[in-house]
């Protein structure tokens, strides 16, 4: 098959002076009838650090947001997904999460439970692509349960558990032969305060285990912090922000009464100002310990705090959260999410060059 | 001329192997110095549907929207806007329609009314332009009025008819011999509350009519459903959303009122939940029928359900869409609009993605 | 080196042939499988205007909006900068200024004081980096102020003065060596009813210009017009809009108190109506002229009448805004900003775009 490299070649240049090939707008549409000369222009493109590179955890896992709840979905074909994974894997990512097996209605593949409430069949089996393409870049997989919107709208879990209950068993049923299925994603996005969080999410992960065979699981709570705010919301934060101590003893109770069922807890590290991460990671980390959960990091790839929500965050805001996540010894890093924040070939140029930057930070060719 | 095949025939590649040249952000600026290497990666791209292809009606028609009212202005010259007549074109597009011929105080022609109305002139003639190459694509043209915005203002109409009494007979004078001249579109976004709403369109419509030898004329309201909020607005629904038996009753007034002036009647569909458009649109079909009005859709392809307002939509939700307007008998698909939510060569590359899910669905080569 | 027409020469295509390569998505992501054959698509791409081309002051500035505030980053590294320092310097633009060095917490070089005060050590030296290429390139400098942001919360100018006083020093005992180092940017925006803004403006001019040799300085406040709200806010202008002659009246107060210390004054143009620019550009200009500050443009190239906030300006609306400053006699016309929207190079597509009808209207090949 053609690679890069491939068609580099085809036009006679090396792989080095591709990074003199003409720009995006130019190229792309003929836009640009001025050609740019730029003598000297081939210049030392590793940077010069004057902080040490590298010294902060790696992302290896990423979302896949194939159901869009707040991100504008990309209409990606199995092509761009399979690329991506590639993409994914090049940056030493070794493990996919599909946010959520559905949101409200649109669901990602022929359940017949979910069919029957009233969801939308969909054109095609997402899942099913997912698990293949995991299964062909050799990719961890984990599924996110079903997200009926119940619980956003009233404040109550019931109909999320009774709901995933057929879906955990008909997923297993149907795709749990596929080798990279590899864990269960608790979908819920909780806070301290959510009603019957305790209940659902031990409920809900055991139904997971029980039914594969022990697989893990996992969740990615919200820390109640300075930025924790609706993204349609003006206002960008949020005066009665969770004190440290407060966060401790509410995750403490909650942890305990979900220890066993759920195997890792991936705090969403957005809501909090950058030198609150200390602070609050070594706290979840000393919690994580006391309780037998594994200390994950969702390292946001979006940026909170600007006024087009969302689009990729910049890298040293990246730099920081990673750093802390190293420090605080946290057992892996995952984000949200790499394919419109941070690859390649999202509709979000910016991610690209997200995607560079992350790579010549920790020394990837 | 040099065409796409032209271009990878150059570089010695087939139309086949095309599906591996590599990715943009990586090519377009240099961006990425890794090569990626999928192997096994030309995959088989058709989609596999889990629900019947094309089983739906095709837009066939678009809005231009060069006036930018609340979606941001592309810059294209007349180069782009001819290649993208032909990206319409090769999907089956056979109808344009410039929105509106000015808003405010920007407008599309050189137009001596206007300008001594306090409007700007423009740099191009865009009516121009855009007859031209309406003409030469083989594409119909329709001619959308001018909205002073002193409606949105005052909710009153009266001045929009008076501005469009000169506006119309200018127009026609003046750019009424292209061969593309087609059909006029009133341009007023009314709903069934729009005070003065039956008089003014009848009036208007029937201007146009006079003055062009009864040419077609057509609207495309919306419907005063859930997510009928202000684009800048945070709320995505809206409580007192009309039911479905209230606007049957206000709107067959209001056709009754402008049947014989308004030959067709494309309501825009994106105001109402994807469970309720065959109720929403089976009653749009008995008016029409029961008036003599033509039903088309006005199947928008931005998403209204996300926090930026507004990217394209995602591709199931279209088909959704698509397909309740099949099942309501429609006579016609055209969108708003092509050139931003649709086109391969949009500013948000999602669009060219939809491009391509909607001519897979299709079975369009 | 490379440059895009050796590119297309390896390909066997000369410049003309240039303009019928294909389209980006198409040509990108193998996403279009369709070949689009426009036959007689080699038009003259030449518009036809009809008002005068060129009659309106050329942007021959820019800021470097490197630290983000409202503005996502793109995650340029050098080799970015480089190519955009020379699309820059092909339109003619001859001065760069780093808007801020920095903001709140985040910086753009490794400043002792300002780690000491709880910044965060950025990952490069990004002045560094700025001026080594504004030497390469032939580009005067302007360095732009801390701005801790404390201004922003408490109205108050205290900390700004005092920790700007460091910033001078610091940054001139390190950097000033540099060919480039052309001016201060005293980046504190402020309106009429910033208070304290005289004293501040005149002290930070001066501490400026007695550690630098009396190097220029310049400002670029707002007007407190129609369009002056807050980016996250919803509506979109603002009833108690300043009167011309509130406005005279209160910023020849300013102006008086200023003079000597500050050499120019760049209006932003965004927040009045495009019939008010003569207005208020007159006095500024007549302003300018009795207390001796240079009157310059602050071109915004960003569209402030949009819900998405912000990308980039319609052509149009640009022009009108440069015609105005061209009949006013303003001095210089500098933008906010190049490279996120008029770049060809841009993550924002619309942005390459601008920058060809900005060439085309001014005569550029």
């Amino acid at each position: 098959m053609k690679t890069r490299r491939d068609f580099l070649n085809k036009l006679g240049v090396g792989a080095a002076s591709a990074l003199s090939i003409p720009l995006l707008s130019s190229f792309e549409s003929g836009s640009s009838n001025e050609i740019i000369d730029t003598p000297n222009s081939i210049i030392d493109t590793k940077p010069k650090f004057i902080v040490p590179a590298g010294n902060a955890l790696k992302i290896t896992g990423t979302f896949l947001d194939e159901i869009s709840h707040d991100i504008p979905h990309q209409n990606w074909g199995e092509k761009e997904w399979d690329r991506d994974f590639a993409h994914m894997k090049a940056i030493g990512i070794d493990t996919v999460i599909m946010i959520r097996s559905g949101y409200r209605k649109f669901i990602t593949y022929d359940s017949a439970y979910l069919v029957k409430q009233g969801c939308y069949k969909p054109s095609v089996d997402l899942l099913e692509m997912y698990l293949r393409l995991a299964d062909k870049h050799k990719l961890k997989f984990y599924f996110g349960l079903y997200d009926s919107g119940k619980y956003w709208d009233t404040g109550d879990m019931t109909y999320e558990i009774e709901s995933n209950k057929f879906v955990i068993e008909e997923v297993w049923k149907k795709y749990g032969h596929f080798k990279s299925f590899g864990g269960w994603y608790l979908s819920g996005e909780i806070s301290r305060k959510t009603k019957g969080a305790i209940d659902s999410f031990r409920t809900l992960g055991q139904l997971c285990k029980d039914v594969s065979g022990g697989l893990p699981t996992f969740m990615s709570p919200w820390i109640d912090g300075k930025k924790a705010v609706m993204a349609a919301s003006g206002t960008l934060s949020k005066t009665d922000a969770v004190s440290v101590q407060e966060h401790e003893k509410e995750w403490g109770e909650i942890f305990d009464g979900i220890k066993g069922a759920v195997d890792a807890c991936a705090f969403q590290d957005g809501h909090i100002d950058y030198d609150e991460l200390d602070a609050f990671f070594s706290v979840n980390k000393k919690l994580g310990d006391k309780y037998g959960l594994e200390c994950w990091t969702n390292a946001e790839t979006f940026d909170r705090d600007m006024p087009i929500k969302f689009f990729p965050i910049k890298f040293e805001k990246l730099r920081l959260k990673l750093e802390a996540a190293q420090r605080a010894g946290f057992q892996k890093g995952i984000t949200f999410e790499f394919s419109h924040f941070m690859s390649p070939q999202s509709s979000y140029l910016q991610a690209g060059h997200l995607y560079d930057r992350y790579k010549e930070y920790f020394g990837m060719k």
